[in-house]
């Protein structure tokens, strides 16, 4: 990746964060249940015609006012990281299962546990090879994060050893070991029973605006995206 | 993967499978357009909570009715396949893109092109790196598919060269060679002008039962998931 960023600092308390994850998060998860609903019904031709049609004037009514822009990545004066439109964790966007990423700096990892439902399918009833990558990529780049050597990542190489049911999920990523400006992650899938279904390796490289920042004295950036 | 399928045949005409699609592609499409305006609205507190109410009340009238296990994958007598639930390419599912991939037999490889809106983001105005992955976890199946040699995918090893920016994309896989039961796959992602963002590699396993099939002399199934 060759054009990183450090998250922009917006003006917002903490009690404006509260209210706007109040507000918006309660609609992702609709829009969550209407997408899974609208892939699993079977009304027919004339019972869904109308129905789209309402969909259609409640996304006319929501686009009144909007951004024009994709939502980006700030943080808040406290620390609150506004991601909210991240494909995998982000609490605003309806295709985001959101996983919910727990980090752990002194251990140099992070785990998530979730649920997978039809709108993830690949095989049958099965979790899709890709969003097996998709959640693994996001919890290797967290992991490298908590282990205080954010970077962007180089390559990822995952290793199918069974299929992904359906259903309970966990996952796992670690910090293994850092070579210089590289550092390895490794990490897990595993299905509700626990048993590993996948595993990963990733390398995640620190740019080098982030080492000449360093070699400058200036401090090393806690997180970039 | 240790349980793949040879998808079952529904008996559906092609009369019947253009209703299907006429019925529930728009549905999905609505759908992603109401998404993509929850993402992106600035309305406030008290306005989305109505919307929110509405919502709720269509996905209530489209569950009336609804299978109760996820999509799976089916075949037509004619030979349409029916993956309609696809995270990737599923025309029913409202958070798959979806990627509209073309197979191409004779050269062994598979190409798409499409839109990446608000809903993938991973870095700020950035393609979400898993969903570089997930797009080509799907594309180098369909590339070892069209290759004759369909098969799980083993392993899938993702170069991220720069950043994907949101917006149109491209992206291709085409069988490079086949070492007895394993075929492997390379590919890559391009952002709108062609310019490579990401290559990859994959290697897909013919599993022991489709090899016991052929050793007993049945014909190889052309599809499986």
């Amino acid at each position: 990746m060759d054009t990183p960023f450090i998250p922009t600092v917006v003006e917002m308390t903490d009690e404006e964060y509260a209210v706007e994850v109040a507000t918006y998060e309660p609609l992702a998860q609709s829009v969550r249940r209407l997408a899974n609903a609208s892939l699993l019904t079977t009304l027919t031709e004339n019972e869904i015609a109308p129905i789209r049609a309402e969909i259609d004037a409640l996304a006319r009514r929501l686009e009144a006012s909007q951004r024009t822009a994709a939502f980006g990545v700030t943080v808040t004066p406290s620390g609150r990281v506004r991601g909210h439109g991240n494909a995998v964790v982000g609490m605003r966007n309806p295709i985001a299962v959101p996983v919910k990423i727990v980090q752990d700096k002194e251990r140099q990892r992070a785990d998530a546990s979730f649920h997978l439902g039809p709108l993830y399918e690949g095989p049958p009833q099965s979790v899709h090879g890709g969003v097996v990558a998709l959640i693994l990529d996001q919890l290797c780049g967290e992991a490298a994060a908590a282990g205080g050597v954010p970077g962007m990542t180089g390559t990822l190489t995952i290793r199918y050893e069974q299929r992904t049911p359906l259903g309970d999920c966990s996952a796992s990523a670690w910090v293994d070991h850092v070579e210089g400006v590289k550092t390895f992650v490794k990490g897990e899938m595993r299905q509700a029973d626990g048993e590993v279904t996948a595993t990963c390796e990733g390398i995640f490289i620190i740019p080098r605006w982030v080492r000449e920042m360093i070699a400058q004295g200036q401090p090393k950036p806690s997180r970039f995206e």
